[in-house]
Protein backbone atom coordinates (compact mmCIF):
# COMPACT_ATOMS: atom_id res chain seq x y z
CA UNK A 1 0.00 0.00 0.00
CA UNK A 2 1.06 3.75 -0.88
CA UNK A 3 0.21 6.79 1.21
CA UNK A 4 0.71 9.97 -1.06
CA UNK A 5 1.72 12.88 1.11
CA UNK A 6 1.51 16.02 -0.44
CA UNK A 7 3.08 18.65 1.48
CA UNK A 8 2.61 22.82 0.93
CA UNK A 9 6.11 24.41 1.31
CA UNK A 10 4.70 28.02 1.05
CA UNK A 11 6.55 30.15 -1.52
CA UNK A 12 10.15 30.08 -1.23
CA UNK A 13 10.90 31.16 2.55
CA UNK A 14 12.08 28.50 4.27
CA UNK A 15 9.88 30.10 7.34
CA UNK A 16 6.83 29.40 5.85
CA UNK A 17 7.29 25.44 6.77
CA UNK A 18 4.76 24.37 9.26
CA UNK A 19 6.01 21.80 12.00
CA UNK A 20 3.76 19.35 10.53
CA UNK A 21 5.56 19.30 7.04
CA UNK A 22 8.69 19.12 8.39
CA UNK A 23 7.79 15.68 10.66
CA UNK A 24 5.65 14.60 7.52
CA UNK A 25 8.86 14.86 5.68
CA UNK A 26 11.21 13.34 8.01
CA UNK A 27 8.44 10.41 8.00
CA UNK A 28 8.63 9.58 4.53
CA UNK A 29 10.22 6.47 3.21
CA UNK A 30 10.74 8.36 0.11
CA UNK A 31 10.77 11.52 -1.23
CA UNK A 32 9.43 12.85 -4.88
CA UNK A 33 11.67 15.93 -6.19
CA UNK A 34 10.99 17.41 -9.77
CA UNK A 35 14.45 17.61 -11.03
CA UNK A 36 15.65 20.75 -11.73
CA UNK A 37 15.64 22.22 -15.23
CA UNK A 38 16.75 25.08 -17.16
CA UNK A 39 13.76 27.52 -16.04
CA UNK A 40 12.98 28.51 -12.65
CA UNK A 41 16.14 26.56 -10.72
CA UNK A 42 15.54 29.42 -7.81
CA UNK A 43 12.11 27.08 -7.29
CA UNK A 44 13.97 23.82 -7.63
CA UNK A 45 16.71 25.05 -5.25
CA UNK A 46 14.17 25.99 -2.03
CA UNK A 47 13.12 22.46 -2.24
CA UNK A 48 16.54 21.13 -2.10
CA UNK A 49 17.30 23.81 0.64
CA UNK A 50 14.73 23.26 3.15
CA UNK A 51 15.23 19.11 2.84
CA UNK A 52 18.81 20.59 4.13
CA UNK A 53 17.63 22.67 6.72
CA UNK A 54 14.50 19.96 7.85
CA UNK A 55 15.58 15.99 7.79
CA UNK A 56 16.93 15.01 10.86
CA UNK A 57 18.70 11.70 9.11
CA UNK A 58 18.75 11.05 5.50
CA UNK A 59 15.16 10.13 3.70
CA UNK A 60 15.71 8.64 0.07
CA UNK A 61 14.83 10.77 -2.75
CA UNK A 62 13.87 10.22 -6.17
CA UNK A 63 14.20 13.11 -8.82
CA UNK A 64 12.33 13.53 -11.84
CA UNK A 65 11.97 15.03 -14.93
CA UNK A 66 8.71 16.95 -15.80
CA UNK A 67 7.14 16.01 -18.77
CA UNK A 68 6.60 19.00 -20.88
CA UNK A 69 2.61 19.85 -21.64
CA UNK A 70 1.55 20.38 -25.21
CA UNK A 71 1.15 24.04 -26.72
CA UNK A 72 -2.40 22.97 -27.88
CA UNK A 73 -5.16 25.25 -28.44
CA UNK A 74 -7.18 23.36 -26.66
CA UNK A 75 -5.92 24.57 -23.01
CA UNK A 76 -7.99 22.68 -20.37
CA UNK A 77 -7.28 19.41 -22.68
CA UNK A 78 -3.52 20.09 -23.18
CA UNK A 79 -3.63 20.51 -19.08
CA UNK A 80 -5.66 16.73 -18.89
CA UNK A 81 -2.58 14.97 -20.81
CA UNK A 82 0.22 16.97 -19.29
CA UNK A 83 -1.36 15.37 -15.47
CA UNK A 84 -1.63 12.20 -17.11
CA UNK A 85 1.89 12.14 -18.20
CA UNK A 86 3.25 13.25 -14.59
CA UNK A 87 1.11 10.58 -13.28
CA UNK A 88 3.04 7.67 -15.09
CA UNK A 89 5.99 9.43 -14.15
CA UNK A 90 5.86 9.59 -10.42
CA UNK A 91 3.97 6.03 -10.29
CA UNK A 92 7.17 4.61 -12.56
CA UNK A 93 9.33 6.63 -9.69
CA UNK A 94 7.38 4.87 -7.21
CA UNK A 95 6.89 1.70 -8.03
CA UNK A 96 10.69 1.05 -8.71
CA UNK A 97 11.91 2.71 -5.21
CA UNK A 98 9.02 1.03 -3.14
CA UNK A 99 8.08 -2.12 -4.49
CA UNK A 100 6.72 -3.53 -1.00
CA UNK A 101 4.89 -0.29 -0.50
CA UNK A 102 5.59 3.01 2.11
CA UNK A 103 4.92 6.72 2.21
CA UNK A 104 6.17 9.03 -0.72
CA UNK A 105 6.29 12.82 0.01
CA UNK A 106 5.60 15.35 -2.44
CA UNK A 107 6.83 18.89 -1.22
CA UNK A 108 4.32 21.39 -3.44
CA UNK A 109 4.74 25.23 -4.00
CA UNK A 110 2.80 27.16 -1.53
CA UNK A 111 -0.93 25.11 -0.64
CA UNK A 112 -2.20 21.61 -2.45
CA UNK A 113 -5.91 23.30 -2.87
CA UNK A 114 -4.98 26.42 -4.64
CA UNK A 115 -4.45 26.08 -8.63
CA UNK A 116 -2.23 23.24 -8.11
CA UNK A 117 -2.14 20.27 -9.99
CA UNK A 118 -0.93 17.58 -7.60
CA UNK A 119 -4.48 16.44 -6.13
CA UNK A 120 -5.59 15.76 -9.30
CA UNK A 121 -2.44 14.21 -10.70
CA UNK A 122 -2.39 11.85 -7.63
CA UNK A 123 -5.82 10.67 -8.20
CA UNK A 124 -4.77 8.95 -11.33
CA UNK A 125 -3.30 6.94 -9.81
CA UNK A 126 -4.18 3.43 -8.60
CA UNK A 127 -4.34 2.12 -4.83
CA UNK A 128 -2.82 5.06 -3.86
CA UNK A 129 -3.72 6.90 -0.55
CA UNK A 130 -3.74 10.80 -0.16
CA UNK A 131 -2.81 12.92 2.27
CA UNK A 132 -2.91 16.62 2.53
CA UNK A 133 -0.51 19.29 4.55
CA UNK A 134 -1.69 22.23 4.01
CA UNK A 135 0.95 25.16 3.28
CA UNK A 136 0.96 28.92 3.04
CA UNK A 137 -0.57 30.09 -0.09
CA UNK A 138 1.28 33.40 -1.97
CA UNK A 139 -2.17 35.52 -1.89
CA UNK A 140 -1.50 34.77 1.86
CA UNK A 141 2.02 35.94 1.74
CA UNK A 142 0.95 38.98 -0.44
CA UNK A 143 -1.46 40.15 1.61
CA UNK A 144 0.93 39.99 4.86
CA UNK A 145 3.45 41.17 2.81
CA UNK A 146 1.55 44.37 2.10
CA UNK A 147 -0.39 44.27 5.74
CA UNK A 148 -3.78 44.04 4.45
CA UNK A 149 -6.73 41.98 5.23
CA UNK A 150 -8.22 39.63 2.20
CA UNK A 151 -11.33 40.62 2.81
CA UNK A 152 -13.08 44.21 3.45
CA UNK A 153 -15.74 43.68 6.91
CA UNK A 154 -17.66 40.84 6.54
CA UNK A 155 -17.79 40.88 2.70
CA UNK A 156 -17.04 38.33 -0.08
CA UNK A 157 -13.54 37.65 -1.98
CA UNK A 158 -13.26 35.82 -5.25
CA UNK A 159 -10.17 34.31 -6.07
CA UNK A 160 -9.90 33.87 -9.69
CA UNK A 161 -6.84 33.73 -12.84
CA UNK A 162 -5.79 36.07 -15.11
CA UNK A 163 -7.00 33.93 -18.00
CA UNK A 164 -10.89 33.93 -16.17
CA UNK A 165 -9.89 38.59 -16.08
CA UNK A 166 -9.11 38.57 -19.95
CA UNK A 167 -12.38 36.09 -20.92
CA UNK A 168 -14.98 37.49 -18.64
CA UNK A 169 -13.83 40.69 -17.38
CA UNK A 170 -14.48 41.92 -13.44
CA UNK A 171 -17.04 39.51 -11.63
CA UNK A 172 -20.78 40.40 -11.08
CA UNK A 173 -21.60 41.64 -7.19
CA UNK A 174 -17.66 41.22 -6.28
CA UNK A 175 -15.53 44.00 -4.50
CA UNK A 176 -12.62 42.10 -3.89
CA UNK A 177 -10.60 40.20 -6.34
CA UNK A 178 -7.40 37.86 -5.94
CA UNK A 179 -5.76 37.08 -9.34
CA UNK A 180 -2.97 34.29 -9.96
CA UNK A 181 -1.75 32.35 -12.53
CA UNK A 182 -1.84 36.09 -14.66
CA UNK A 183 0.66 35.36 -17.87
CA UNK A 184 1.15 39.72 -17.38
CA UNK A 185 -1.19 42.32 -17.34
CA UNK A 186 -4.53 40.91 -17.51
CA UNK A 187 -5.74 44.37 -14.89
CA UNK A 188 -5.07 46.40 -18.38
CA UNK A 189 -8.08 44.54 -19.87
CA UNK A 190 -10.96 45.73 -17.10
CA UNK A 191 -11.66 49.76 -16.33
CA UNK A 192 -9.61 50.54 -13.17
CA UNK A 193 -11.87 53.45 -12.20
CA UNK A 194 -11.96 53.27 -8.36
CA UNK A 195 -10.33 50.45 -8.70
CA UNK A 196 -6.93 49.44 -5.86
CA UNK A 197 -4.70 46.94 -6.52
CA UNK A 198 -1.91 45.40 -4.71
CA UNK A 199 0.33 43.74 -6.35
CA UNK A 200 3.47 41.26 -5.86
CA UNK A 201 6.34 39.56 -7.13
CA UNK A 202 8.39 36.21 -6.21
CA UNK A 203 6.44 37.16 -2.64
CA UNK A 204 8.04 35.65 0.39
CA UNK A 205 11.46 35.34 -1.75
CA UNK A 206 14.43 37.26 -1.25
CA UNK A 207 13.78 38.83 -4.91
CA UNK A 208 10.36 39.74 -3.44
CA UNK A 209 8.68 43.39 -5.26
CA UNK A 210 5.88 45.01 -4.11
CA UNK A 211 3.86 47.44 -5.51
CA UNK A 212 0.34 49.23 -4.59
CA UNK A 213 -1.79 52.25 -5.46
CA UNK A 214 -4.79 53.03 -7.51
CA UNK A 215 -4.62 50.71 -10.93
CA UNK A 216 -4.53 54.13 -12.88
CA UNK A 217 -1.55 55.44 -11.10
CA UNK A 218 0.50 52.26 -11.06
CA UNK A 219 -0.54 49.87 -13.85
CA UNK A 220 2.15 51.04 -15.79
CA UNK A 221 4.60 50.50 -13.19
CA UNK A 222 3.51 47.29 -12.55
CA UNK A 223 4.00 46.37 -16.16
CA UNK A 224 7.32 47.82 -16.41
CA UNK A 225 8.85 46.06 -12.97
CA UNK A 226 7.55 42.92 -13.87
CA UNK A 227 9.17 43.54 -17.33
CA UNK A 228 12.38 44.32 -15.85
CA UNK A 229 12.18 41.62 -13.09
CA UNK A 230 11.48 38.53 -15.39
CA UNK A 231 13.98 40.28 -17.73
CA UNK A 232 17.20 40.01 -14.38
CA UNK A 233 15.57 36.86 -13.06
CA UNK A 234 15.03 34.82 -16.20
CA UNK A 235 11.40 34.05 -14.64
CA UNK A 236 8.74 35.72 -12.32
CA UNK A 237 6.05 34.63 -10.76
CA UNK A 238 3.62 37.42 -9.39
CA UNK A 239 -0.13 37.73 -8.02
CA UNK A 240 -2.05 40.93 -6.98
CA UNK A 241 -5.47 41.86 -4.77
CA UNK A 242 -8.38 44.33 -6.67
CA UNK A 243 -10.54 46.62 -4.75
CA UNK A 244 -13.56 48.30 -6.30
CA UNK A 245 -15.74 50.48 -4.11
CA UNK A 246 -13.36 52.82 -2.06
CA UNK A 247 -13.06 50.69 1.23
CA UNK A 248 -9.31 50.04 0.98
CA UNK B 1 8.29 52.92 18.73
CA UNK B 2 5.96 49.51 19.24
CA UNK B 3 5.91 47.15 16.51
CA UNK B 4 3.07 44.98 16.15
CA UNK B 5 3.70 41.19 14.85
CA UNK B 6 0.35 39.96 13.54
CA UNK B 7 1.27 36.01 13.95
CA UNK B 8 -1.37 33.50 12.52
CA UNK B 9 -1.11 29.94 14.19
CA UNK B 10 -3.35 27.70 12.35
CA UNK B 11 -6.44 26.27 13.56
CA UNK B 12 -5.99 24.49 16.79
CA UNK B 13 -3.04 21.95 15.90
CA UNK B 14 0.24 23.29 17.08
CA UNK B 15 1.88 21.31 13.89
CA UNK B 16 0.39 23.99 12.40
CA UNK B 17 2.50 26.89 13.20
CA UNK B 18 5.32 27.90 10.78
CA UNK B 19 9.01 28.12 11.62
CA UNK B 20 8.52 31.65 10.99
CA UNK B 21 5.96 32.12 13.04
CA UNK B 22 7.69 30.66 16.25
CA UNK B 23 11.01 32.46 15.76
CA UNK B 24 8.71 35.77 15.80
CA UNK B 25 7.32 34.68 19.36
CA UNK B 26 10.74 33.99 20.27
CA UNK B 27 11.64 37.33 19.61
CA UNK B 28 8.85 39.45 20.72
CA UNK B 29 9.02 41.63 23.88
CA UNK B 30 5.70 40.89 25.25
CA UNK B 31 3.16 38.26 23.99
CA UNK B 32 -0.40 39.88 24.04
CA UNK B 33 -2.89 37.12 24.79
CA UNK B 34 -6.51 37.22 25.49
CA UNK B 35 -7.49 35.66 28.77
CA UNK B 36 -9.70 32.54 29.36
CA UNK B 37 -13.29 33.55 28.82
CA UNK B 38 -15.80 30.88 30.00
CA UNK B 39 -16.74 29.64 26.00
CA UNK B 40 -14.26 28.50 23.65
CA UNK B 41 -12.02 27.85 26.10
CA UNK B 42 -9.98 25.02 23.51
CA UNK B 43 -9.11 27.90 21.83
CA UNK B 44 -7.50 29.86 24.87
CA UNK B 45 -6.02 26.78 25.92
CA UNK B 46 -4.48 26.60 22.22
CA UNK B 47 -2.26 29.60 22.62
CA UNK B 48 -0.62 28.60 25.84
CA UNK B 49 0.23 25.02 24.80
CA UNK B 50 2.14 26.65 21.56
CA UNK B 51 4.16 29.08 23.70
CA UNK B 52 5.18 25.78 25.92
CA UNK B 53 6.01 23.79 23.01
CA UNK B 54 8.01 26.71 21.12
CA UNK B 55 9.22 29.24 23.28
CA UNK B 56 12.97 28.90 24.30
CA UNK B 57 13.34 31.28 27.03
CA UNK B 58 10.39 33.57 28.83
CA UNK B 59 8.75 36.10 27.38
CA UNK B 60 6.97 38.36 29.34
CA UNK B 61 3.09 37.57 28.75
CA UNK B 62 0.02 40.02 29.04
CA UNK B 63 -2.50 38.80 29.38
CA UNK B 64 -6.15 41.01 28.54
CA UNK B 65 -10.19 41.12 28.78
CA UNK B 66 -11.25 40.60 25.70
CA UNK B 67 -14.56 43.47 25.52
CA UNK B 68 -17.79 42.08 25.14
CA UNK B 69 -19.63 43.06 21.73
CA UNK B 70 -22.87 45.06 22.08
CA UNK B 71 -25.67 43.37 20.63
CA UNK B 72 -26.75 45.88 18.57
CA UNK B 73 -29.19 45.88 14.85
CA UNK B 74 -26.81 47.68 13.13
CA UNK B 75 -23.95 44.61 12.87
CA UNK B 76 -21.10 46.63 11.09
CA UNK B 77 -21.90 49.56 14.15
CA UNK B 78 -21.55 47.30 16.60
CA UNK B 79 -18.18 45.65 14.98
CA UNK B 80 -16.50 49.10 14.59
CA UNK B 81 -17.12 49.66 18.44
CA UNK B 82 -16.06 46.50 19.49
CA UNK B 83 -12.85 47.20 17.63
CA UNK B 84 -12.08 50.27 19.24
CA UNK B 85 -12.56 48.90 22.60
CA UNK B 86 -10.16 46.57 21.89
CA UNK B 87 -7.30 48.27 20.38
CA UNK B 88 -7.84 50.75 23.59
CA UNK B 89 -7.16 47.68 25.49
CA UNK B 90 -4.46 46.42 23.63
CA UNK B 91 -3.01 50.26 23.69
CA UNK B 92 -3.28 49.98 27.46
CA UNK B 93 -1.39 46.89 28.17
CA UNK B 94 1.40 47.80 25.93
CA UNK B 95 1.78 51.20 26.83
CA UNK B 96 2.12 49.77 30.83
CA UNK B 97 4.20 46.79 29.88
CA UNK B 98 6.38 48.40 27.40
CA UNK B 99 6.66 52.14 27.77
CA UNK B 100 10.03 52.36 25.97
CA UNK B 101 8.63 50.73 23.12
CA UNK B 102 9.22 47.23 21.78
CA UNK B 103 7.96 44.50 19.53
CA UNK B 104 4.62 42.94 20.73
CA UNK B 105 3.19 39.66 19.16
CA UNK B 106 -0.39 38.42 19.04
CA UNK B 107 -1.36 34.94 18.07
CA UNK B 108 -4.14 35.08 15.58
CA UNK B 109 -6.26 32.16 14.58
CA UNK B 110 -5.78 30.71 11.31
CA UNK B 111 -4.37 33.76 9.00
CA UNK B 112 -4.36 37.59 10.05
CA UNK B 113 -5.63 38.22 6.73
CA UNK B 114 -9.39 36.16 6.76
CA UNK B 115 -12.28 37.52 8.36
CA UNK B 116 -10.07 38.11 11.11
CA UNK B 117 -10.50 41.27 13.20
CA UNK B 118 -6.99 41.91 14.43
CA UNK B 119 -5.43 44.01 11.23
CA UNK B 120 -8.73 46.93 11.73
CA UNK B 121 -7.93 47.11 15.49
CA UNK B 122 -3.63 47.37 15.32
CA UNK B 123 -5.09 49.87 12.25
CA UNK B 124 -6.63 52.22 14.97
CA UNK B 125 -3.21 52.17 17.58
CA UNK B 126 -1.34 55.37 16.91
CA UNK B 127 2.55 55.07 15.77
CA UNK B 128 2.66 51.30 15.75
CA UNK B 129 4.05 49.80 12.72
CA UNK B 130 2.07 46.59 12.01
CA UNK B 131 3.83 43.25 10.87
CA UNK B 132 2.40 40.14 9.65
CA UNK B 133 3.37 36.16 9.63
CA UNK B 134 0.81 34.22 7.93
CA UNK B 135 -0.85 31.06 8.99
CA UNK B 136 -2.61 27.95 7.70
CA UNK B 137 -6.47 29.24 7.33
CA UNK B 138 -9.67 26.75 8.70
CA UNK B 139 -10.27 26.84 4.59
CA UNK B 140 -6.90 25.43 3.59
CA UNK B 141 -7.28 22.32 6.69
CA UNK B 142 -10.83 22.25 5.53
CA UNK B 143 -10.02 21.20 2.00
CA UNK B 144 -6.60 19.11 2.83
CA UNK B 145 -8.28 17.36 5.58
CA UNK B 146 -11.32 16.10 2.24
CA UNK B 147 -8.35 15.37 0.30
CA UNK B 148 -9.80 18.34 -2.63
CA UNK B 149 -8.54 21.01 -4.40
CA UNK B 150 -10.25 24.44 -3.59
CA UNK B 151 -10.73 25.50 -6.67
CA UNK B 152 -11.97 23.15 -9.61
CA UNK B 153 -9.27 23.24 -12.85
CA UNK B 154 -8.61 27.16 -13.25
CA UNK B 155 -11.97 27.98 -12.43
CA UNK B 156 -12.79 30.64 -9.99
CA UNK B 157 -13.72 30.57 -6.34
CA UNK B 158 -15.59 32.71 -3.78
CA UNK B 159 -15.32 33.05 -0.33
CA UNK B 160 -18.12 34.54 1.47
CA UNK B 161 -19.97 34.08 5.22
CA UNK B 162 -22.66 32.59 6.20
CA UNK B 163 -24.61 36.17 6.97
CA UNK B 164 -24.03 36.73 3.06
CA UNK B 165 -25.31 33.55 1.68
CA UNK B 166 -28.41 33.91 4.04
CA UNK B 167 -29.28 37.67 2.69
CA UNK B 168 -27.99 37.26 -0.97
CA UNK B 169 -28.20 33.61 -1.99
CA UNK B 170 -25.91 31.75 -4.13
CA UNK B 171 -23.08 34.48 -5.96
CA UNK B 172 -24.31 34.79 -9.97
CA UNK B 173 -21.37 33.02 -12.04
CA UNK B 174 -19.75 31.14 -8.96
CA UNK B 175 -19.13 27.34 -9.24
CA UNK B 176 -16.87 27.16 -6.48
CA UNK B 177 -18.37 29.05 -2.80
CA UNK B 178 -16.70 28.42 0.47
CA UNK B 179 -18.91 29.33 3.45
CA UNK B 180 -17.30 30.82 6.86
CA UNK B 181 -18.56 32.37 10.22
CA UNK B 182 -21.77 30.24 9.41
CA UNK B 183 -23.52 30.60 12.91
CA UNK B 184 -25.34 27.25 11.72
CA UNK B 185 -27.27 26.28 8.55
CA UNK B 186 -26.97 28.97 5.82
CA UNK B 187 -26.87 26.22 3.08
CA UNK B 188 -30.35 24.81 3.78
CA UNK B 189 -31.46 28.82 2.45
CA UNK B 190 -30.18 27.68 -0.63
CA UNK B 191 -31.47 25.54 -3.72
CA UNK B 192 -29.61 21.90 -3.05
CA UNK B 193 -29.81 20.67 -6.67
CA UNK B 194 -26.70 19.97 -8.11
CA UNK B 195 -24.81 21.30 -5.29
CA UNK B 196 -22.10 19.02 -3.38
CA UNK B 197 -20.96 20.29 -0.16
CA UNK B 198 -17.70 19.47 1.96
CA UNK B 199 -18.23 20.64 5.52
CA UNK B 200 -16.20 20.34 8.68
CA UNK B 201 -16.24 21.39 12.52
CA UNK B 202 -13.08 21.76 14.76
CA UNK B 203 -10.84 21.28 11.58
CA UNK B 204 -7.36 20.41 12.57
CA UNK B 205 -8.24 19.92 16.48
CA UNK B 206 -8.48 16.80 18.13
CA UNK B 207 -12.09 16.94 18.01
CA UNK B 208 -12.56 17.09 14.17
CA UNK B 209 -15.72 16.42 12.42
CA UNK B 210 -16.26 15.67 8.60
CA UNK B 211 -19.22 15.42 6.31
CA UNK B 212 -19.67 15.68 2.44
CA UNK B 213 -21.97 14.64 -0.09
CA UNK B 214 -24.71 15.92 -2.41
CA UNK B 215 -26.65 18.74 -0.02
CA UNK B 216 -29.88 17.53 -0.41
CA UNK B 217 -28.84 14.14 1.17
CA UNK B 218 -26.33 15.13 3.64
CA UNK B 219 -27.94 18.72 4.92
CA UNK B 220 -29.97 17.12 7.67
CA UNK B 221 -26.87 15.10 9.05
CA UNK B 222 -24.50 17.94 9.13
CA UNK B 223 -27.19 19.89 11.12
CA UNK B 224 -28.07 17.00 13.29
CA UNK B 225 -24.18 16.28 13.97
CA UNK B 226 -23.84 20.37 14.61
CA UNK B 227 -26.02 20.59 16.94
CA UNK B 228 -24.51 17.39 19.22
CA UNK B 229 -21.14 18.23 18.90
CA UNK B 230 -22.22 22.11 20.00
CA UNK B 231 -23.88 20.70 22.90
CA UNK B 232 -21.03 17.98 23.79
CA UNK B 233 -18.35 20.75 23.46
CA UNK B 234 -19.93 23.58 24.75
CA UNK B 235 -19.02 26.59 21.64
CA UNK B 236 -18.25 24.90 17.62
CA UNK B 237 -16.86 26.32 14.85
CA UNK B 238 -17.39 25.19 11.51
CA UNK B 239 -16.72 25.93 7.42
CA UNK B 240 -18.06 24.12 4.42
CA UNK B 241 -17.18 24.47 0.68
CA UNK B 242 -19.68 23.90 -2.13
CA UNK B 243 -19.64 23.29 -5.38
CA UNK B 244 -22.44 23.24 -8.12
CA UNK B 245 -22.15 21.74 -11.58
CA UNK B 246 -21.15 18.24 -11.37
CA UNK B 247 -17.35 18.84 -11.40
CA UNK B 248 -16.47 17.30 -8.01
Amino acid sequence: MITLSLIGIGTGNPGHLTAEAARELNAADLILLPRKGEEKSDLADIRHLILSQILTAPVPVAEYDVPQRADQTDYLGAVNDWHDAIAAVWLDAITARLPQGGTVALMVWGDPSLYDSTLRIAARLPDVAVRVIPGITSLQVLTAAHAIPLNTLAAPVTITTGRQLRDHGWPEGTTTLAVMLDKGGAFTTIDPIDTHIWWGAYVGMPQQALVHGPLAKVSDDILATRARLRAEHGWIMDIYLMRRGGDV
